[in-house]
C-alpha cells in the first residue's frame, strides 16, 4: 500500500515520489508541523493553498491529549483532524525527555508524568508503536533515544545501542499494513556510532529511515559530517527523513546530502514570534524600518500574505498582538518553506540542483542580516 | 457618493440597500469588529467566504496605535488592511470611557492617556472627526458622550446634551464627501431624553443615526422600548445603527423595530473563548459531552467550520490553546451571525419577517440552555 520511489538525481540530491494510502508526496518535501492535530494558527485550507502535502503530527502530544485510543474511535488522526493527505507521526521519544516532568529511563522505556495533568506514564517502543497504530498516520517512527548534546561518549553510545534494541521491539509490535514503520539512526556526532547505528538497522529491513538527534545544538559541521557518512550507508531506494531540521538554508543542505523528508518547527514558532523566511534573509517585522513600509514581506512570494499585506500592516498586527498577525506570518513562512523545496525538486529533475544551490545562497548573502525590500 | 434606500418592509422590520464608494451593503447587515485594522483570528478570504460585506473598526485604537496620520499616508483604511468593502468607523467615545486611563472630561472634550502607552491625549469632535477622515471609512460616527448604566438622570441628560452640542461640532469639522457621518442618539433608558437627542440631531441633517448608549447593562425591555419610541421619530428615509448590539436574539429584537446596521464583539469574543452561536442555541465547546461528539458544531451549517470539523476536535484544539480552534469557532460565530442576517432580509423581501422571528424563537427555545444535536 506503500511505495517510494527515486525519479532523478542531481548529485547526491534526489527527487522522488512516496505513495501513501492518502496520497503521493514529492520528495525532497518538507511537513508542517501539526503537534496537537492542526498546525499551529493556520487552518487546513491555508495549508492547502500553500501546497503542503503531509503534516506532522507528536505522539507525545496526542497519546496525552486527546488520547490515542479517543483518536482511533473518530477515525484516527485523518478522521479525527479532517486532513485527507498523508500524515507523519514521530515516536515520542524526543518530546518525552524535553518536555515531560519526573522521567525515570530503563530499558524497558521512559516512566514520565504528563505536562499537562501531571498524570503518570510509561511509554516503551510497544506503547509508543500502539500509540501510532491508533493515530493511523502513514509512516511512524520506531521509539528511540535522543540524547542530548553534548554528552559523554559512552552515554550516546549506551543510548545508540538502546535505540537499536528498541527498534527490533518497536518492529516486532508494529502490525499495520497500511502503515509504514521507520527506524532513527542515533549515534550523536560520532560516525562511527552513527555508523554502526545505520548498519543494525539496515538488518531489520525497515521501509524507511529517520535521521535523528541532530539539529540538538552540535555544530553545523558536525550535522553535514554526519549527513556525508550515512549517505553512502543508507540505501538509496528508501526514504530518508532528518528529524527537526531546519533552516531554509540547513534544508537545502541536507538535500545535497541525499534528505528526502523534513519536519521543523521554525516556519510556524518563528511567524508566530514575528520573523518571516524570504528570498532575500529573515525579517523580524517588529523592526521600526518596516513602520510605514507599504511592500509585502517578500516582494518575489506569490502567496496570500505577501499578496495582501504591507509590512506595516503585518508589523501593526503583530504589535498589537492580533492573531491574525500569527496566521498571516505562517501562512507566508510554511509557503516559503514549501515553495524552496518545490523549487529544489524541479532543479534536480532538471539535473540542476547545484546552480540551484549556489544561486540560494547567494542570494540569501546579498541581503543579510535584514531584507532591504526592493 | 453614498445613497440609502429601503426596498422591502414587513411590519417594521426593513430590507434596505447602502451604497458606498467600497460597495453596496444589503441591509439589515451585522458588522464584524476588526478592532486593530482586522476581524480577531480570522483573515479578510475568512471574511469574504462567511459574507461579510462591511467590517467596523475602532477610531480609538487605532488613532492610538499605529495612528491615524500613518494610516493616512498608507491609503486609509482600505489601503493599509487591504479589505476592498465599506468600513464604518465609530467616534472613539465609548471607548474612551471604558478603556483609557486618567480620563478627564470637559466641554472641550476627554483628556486621556492612551491604554497602550501610557501618552496623553485630547479627544475632541473635531480631532474624533479627523481621526476618522484620516482613516477613511465610509461611515463616521459624531463625538459622542456614552453614559454608563446606571447613571443618575441629570447625568444622562447632561451626557445627552453635550452629544447633541458635540454633533454640532463634529459635523462643522467633517469635511469628506466620500464619507457619511451619522449623528449618535444618547439619552439612556429615558424615553423623553432619547425623543429630544433625536430631534436635535434631526434638525442638523445627518445622512444617518446611530443608536447608542445600548447594551451597556440595561434590562432587555428597556432596550425594546427605546427603539419602539425612536421607531417613528427617525427618518424612515435614512438607515439606523444600533451600536454594540448584540445576541442572534437581540439582533433579531433589532430588526423588528427598524434597525439596519449592527456590530457587535460576541461572534468573535465567545469564539475565542469556546462558545459557539447556531440554530439550536449555544455551544460551550469545552463541555465534557462534545469529548467524542463526531458531528460539526451545528448540523444545519454550511460554514467552513461545520463543514471540516466535529465538535470532539474542535473542543480538543480550543483546550489544547491551539490559535486554529480561535479561527475556526469565529468562522462559524461569524458565518451564523452573517446568515441570520441574510435571513432576515430575505423574509423582509418575502414578506414575512413575522415568521421568521417566530420560527427563531422557537427553534432556540426547543433546545435552550444547550444545543443537543442531531
Amino acid at each position: 500500500m506503500l511505495s517510494f520511489e527515486v525519479e532523478a538525481r542531481s548529485g547526491r540530491a534526489r527527487a522522488g515520489r512516496l505513495v501513501t494510502p492518502h496520497g503521493p508526496v514529492e520528495t525532497p518535501a518538507f511537513m508542517p508541523v501539526g503537534t496537537a492535530g492542526a498546525v499551529k494558527a493556520v487552518t487546513r485550507q491555508d495549508l492547502e493553498a500553500v501546497g503542503a502535502q503531509i503534516l506532522l503530527a507528536n505522539t507525545y502530544h496526542l497519546m496525552l491529549r486527546p488520547g490515542d485510543a479517543l483518536v482511533a474511535r473518530l477515525g484516527g488522526l485523518h478522521g479525527f483532524t479532517g486532513w485527507k493527505g498523508p500524515f507523519l507521526t514521530d515516536s515520542g521519544g524526543y518530546q518525552v525527555f524535553s518536555l515531560a516532568d519526573l522521567r525515570e529511563l530503563t530499558e524497558e522505556g521512559v516512566r514520565f508524568r504528563s505536562h499537562v495533568d501531571g498524570s503518570p506514564h510509561l511509554l516503551t517502543p510497544e506503547r509508543s508503536v500502539e500509540v501510532q497504530m491508533n493515530l493511523g498516520a502513514d509512516l511512524a517512527m520506531a521509539f528511540d533515544e535522543c540524547p542530548p548534546y553534548p554528552a559523554p561518549r559512552e552515554a550516546v553510545e549506551e543510548a545508540t545501542a538502546r535505540t537499536t534494541r528498541w527498534a527490533e521491539r518497536s518492529r516486532a509490535a508494529h502490525r499495520r499494513t497500511d502503515q509504514w514503520l521507520f527506524g532513527i539512526v542515533q549515534g550523536g556526532v560520532h560516525l562511527d556510532l552513527r555508523e554502526r547505528s545505520a548498519r543494525e538497522l539496515l538488518g531489520m529491513g525497515f521501509p524507511g529511515h529517520a535521521i535523528g538527534g541532530l539539529s540538538v545544538g552540535e555544530p553545523k559541521g558536525d550535522r553535514d559530517r554526519v549527513l556525508d557518512h550515512l549517505d553512502p550507508i543508507l540505501p538509496t531506494a528508501k526514504p530518508r527523513y532528518l528529524m527537526g531540521v531546519g533552516t531554509p538554508e540547513d534544508l537545502v543542505e541536507g538535500v545535497a546530502r541525499g534528505v528526502d523528508l523534513f519536519d521543523c518547527v521554525l516556519p510556524t514558532r518563528n511567524g508566530r514570534n514575528g520573523q518571516l523566511f524570504t528570498s532575500r534573509g529573515r525579517v523580524s517585522i517588529r523592526n521600526a524600518r518596516y513602520r510605514e513600509d507599504p511592500l509585502p514581506p517578500d516582494p518575489d512570494c506569490p502567496c496570500y500574505t505577501c499578496r495582501t499585506a504591507s509590512r506595516a500592516y503585518l508589523r501593526h498586527l503583530h504589535l498589537a498582538g492580533e492573531i491574525t498577525a500569527a496566521t498571516l506570518l505562517t501562512i507566508h513562512n510554511l509557503f516559503f518553506y514549501l515553495d524552496t523545496l518545490r523549487r529544489m525538486r524541479q532543479s534536480i529533475l532538471l539535473g540542476r540542483f547545484e546552480e540551484f544551490r549556489q544561486e540560494f545562497g547567494r542570494s540569501l548573502a546579498a541581503s543579510a542580516p535584514e531584507a532591504e525590500g526592493a
